[in-house]
């Protein structure tokens, strides 16, 4: 079979090889939609180290090609969605209630990362029954395919986030994730969510999915414009959507005391991540720091696909680029590149 | 002044009052709206034992009249609204997180129960800083005084029923605090909200609302069909918004194990409020029942405010019944004998 | 291998059955040391319906005597304790955080219940490196068999009252799980642990496991006496750990308003469980009622065992009779029949 | 009447003030016994900014000397404690459950700091009914006093560490706040508390006070003395208290993904705190950072008093010197030097 991969560090390209076989709980899913994620272009440039033929992608959807003989809720055929993390529900991690962090920290991030990817005509899953979950008739793959990751990371976001109903929200960069997490601060029941971009086309899309004000940080200084916007107190809740030292301390300096920074940014570089000694409270000001990686399951999955039913949101909008999989590398090219104001270059198979 | 007072049981009208004065830390306000809520009901018919000559009402807006000596933030002409709760804020049951049960169990609840309410041209608050907060310009005091209790109790209900993004939430009871649930249920992002209702108009508003199915209880088996809903599981969250034995028992029973049934029924009568042992899991299944009083304060309606600011939500459709403070009597009868499908009756000042 | 069997409800003896076979990712331990449980009564009388032939007991530890090939962390020969709760790990309820109610309501409870119990010379175990924990040298079994359920039921009912640190907790029926919960709440931070108990020799024991006080329903009345000893607001938290409608009652009481009533009994008889109306609030008393099923995992045996290696409380002194499993018969009808003021009843293999 | 002031940065000596006068709420109290606190010594030398004549010390207990008006609960004569936080509890802030932060970040503190402190003939106490506990009689004064700052802080350190019971819980630096952490960590059911320190007379007390295992960072690399001490995995919390950059980074690092580093410290110096970018897990491992400031309030005094009434622990043998008040001088040298391998220094009047 055909698969995208990273050939090396800064070198990606097409290769074949066989396609995978399930382990008595696993799935083979034939993926029919997948999308670019930053977290490609970070692994790609030597984010997590070395890799040698790795095949990249973490975010798709398929039909099930072939199941263990253990697997009992899934068939050959069915159209699934598959989580960007898929845990080991057994693990110790897992049964402390943080199966992202099963198999080590971070060692639920299994996709183009500990195993291939999901860039290629067919994907392993490990333990099917627990990491699948089935795509409601009503729901097309290009939109399921947002839970995966987008929806899922953006969300968890506002929830570590503590956001009370009517409560401020600070969104600190409206890329992707950003923006589906100015969508959970809307979904958990933020009364003013602020989201932080300068990108005219991300502000644009910010609205669209709900942030009542936009900070713009090329001409405006956000946390003097953050105090005045919550008269001089802070946000209850900021979500850190980007992975920058120079964002995480805004982060902190916008939040109240007693309120709540939720990072779900990826910091890609530099020995430290720093705190402001000071607006931090000298670290005794009732505030939290919570940092989460994408939930994954299908209980996840399931409940994600119930919010794409019910139409409390139509991710579609984050799509600004389709290309089919034969074209993997021009596409490639414009999502690591960020070429033509993208925000989410999807895939067809 | 006037205010439309329970003479004793059974028995209301109009008499002449002196207008309140203010403690050192008090405030009295001029009301401008009011809504009836069934509580007053309940309480003339003798729900809180007897009274005589007590004002009734408590979900009120108005203009400050006057405030105490020790007063900073509030000052005559302000355009103020104050929660049906007006808790004792520097009690320990405040200090304990529950400012609704401060001064003894359901203590903070003052208004037409330990003092006079407001149903009346000018009404006391205790603790103006801690228990006013200001109305912004853009919203109406029509609007405004459903923060009082509608939303704050309707919202609770959610809150305290630990709902997670994408669950799945039935609201026992589509009044107008069931209404606000389901509102509440949607502003925490549940996937799936089930409003149980059987009055035609009732319903209707509860699709407005937000609820995503309706069921019958009149013409369905509540149980069987939310389990069908739910694919056999049940709710995560059962909301029990009316007060009634039976609806308690169905709430239980359709909510899954680990799931909570989150009650903001007031429990008018009978000894006992009955839990259907088998289906409760013997006591085992990990199942929570939550109990609230509408939260009160400040914070609590500035909150509320930012959520009517920010265009999350209308209450005014809940208003069926307007009169003016004159026509009290005819208003009363109309709530009390729930004539004319009557949801929520608004008096103007 | 000889068995212990339920041959049918109220009858019960020895048999012969074959030695199970581990499945890929199971376990099959040979016993070394078990315990009687209430439960196992309830079971022989008929309380979760008719069995037949199946082996009885759900505490356990034993040394490993197979292992399936997926199983990597245990080996023939590992000393190891089994939770009495086998949770499947990948289940939907426990991605949703209640792995005792993995494949349904209570499903994790599978010993002597969906399958063979332990009192064997040889029992099963799904998931063998999910649902095994290691014994560390310096715990005997006669001392590591009392975390399988005593401790994990006893202390989750501590857990799930939310305590604080100096708050106030009663503890309702001091039976080996009501003692473990009153050393639960000790290990919560407790201020005052109030047991109610009637027997002489369980009130000792009470004593001595960290209540500070007794109260003996026989001769007081407990909700005065428990409103006395808090200084007449009732208690933060109540643990009911017999299961009875009576207890319950009492137990929903003496809490105080924001309080918890956490509930670790099982409820064996009875259409309802009866929450007394008035006393509860009328439903808005802020009062939380929680339930819980023993957790079982890998994870929760580990921490229990850290705790009796750490010598924080020795759960040796509930043993008030031990048998051999030769003479299993007189030790069951012992515990059935509660003889010889038992609490809890060793039986070493 | 007598007071012990900061003169100006860096010099203290006594002075002559007018007895304060409450206000209606509030009461004077005259100081029995007196604790010296790190943050004396740390405002002495300017850190938090520039005082004049600023009456020391935020540790007592007393006798009433005089109340306001509005005060219920006390009457002179009372023995009293009072915390070392006296919130303002209709503020935002207490509202929104953090009444430390009332009256903006870290607003609670007052004595020392807004206004004059403690170490004084008599002292005035904000909100009497509120912030005022009365002693039991069973407790001597130069052991209450210990509850006003060190057991608060250092059981919050625990409290906000999310322990589970049998988890395991570094506690970095063992000095008095330290200790009392360590004591905090046994009271939530630590399962293995780890006390990393140098001085062997804190070795000595750490494990009077329940350390498991002491950590020395002179001799030891406490990370890998840590991972080592606890499978490989870390601790599941971690609580920093001293108030150091490396040690902070050190509580990180020593953490695993999912758990808690819970700061008590104060952070005196440094621009930034700076997080350990890949022992973070890259900012998504699922591991929270809480921060606390000295809970106050009378509840919470209640509860500290009932944990020392009901023997739980004794806290006095961190008083390594005492001193009368007229030697004041004396005793604040030493405590500022840290001569003598001091502890606390108590101060008697």
């Amino acid at each position: 079979m055909k698969a995208f991969v990273m050939k090396e560090i800064g070198r990606v390209g097409f290769m074949d090889k066989p396609v995978p076989k399930p382990g008595p709980s696993d799935a083979v899913v034939r993926t029919t939609s997948a999308l670019i994620c930053t977290s490609d272009s970070h692994t790609v440039h030597g984010g997590i180290g070395p890799r040698k033929d790795l095949t990249l992608g973490h975010e798709a959807v398929g039909i099930v090609h072939a199941v263990g003989s253990e697997v009992k809720d899934f068939r050959p055929g069915d159209r699934v969605l598959v989580g960007a993390i898929t845990p080991d529900w057994g693990d110790l991690a897992s049964q402390n209630g943080f199966p992202s962090q099963s198999g080590g920290p971070l060692g639920g991030f299994k996709f183009a990362n500990r195993k291939d990817g999901v860039f290629a005509d067919c994907f392993h899953v490990n333990d099917a029954d627990a990491n699948l979950a089935r795509i409601p008739d009503s729901i097309g793959d290009e939109m399921a395919v947002y839970c995966a990751d987008m929806l899922s990371t953006g969300f968890v976001g506002a929830e570590k986030g503590n956001i009370p109903i009517g409560g401020t929200v600070a969104v600190l960069a409206q890329g992707p994730v950003g923006l589906m997490a100015t969508v959970g601060a809307r979904l958990r029941g933020a009364g003013r969510v602020i989201g932080v971009e300068s990108v005219p086309s991300r502000q644009k899309l910010a609205r669209e999915y709900g942030a009542d004000e936009i900070v713009d940080f090329t001409s405006e200084d956000v946390v003097e414009r953050v105090h005045e916007l919550t008269g001089g107190e802070g946000v209850d809740t900021a979500i850190e959507a980007l992975g920058a030292d120079i964002t995480f301390q805004t982060a902190v300096k916008i939040t109240k005391p007693g309120g709540t920074v939720s990072n779900i940014g990826y910091f890609g570089e530099g020995e430290f991540v720093r705190i402001p000694r000071v607006e931090w409270g000298v670290g005794m000001a009732d505030q939290t720091i919570a940092t989460g990686l994408c939930p994954g399951g299908r209980l996840r999955m399931e409940r994600l696909l119930r919010v794409l039913e019910a139409k409390r949101v139509d991710p579609t909008h984050l799509t600004t680029h389709t290309f089919a999989f034969d074209d993997m590398e021009r596409a490639f090219e414009v999502a690591d590149k960020k070429l033509e104001d993208v925000v989410k270059v999807l895939i067809t198979f």
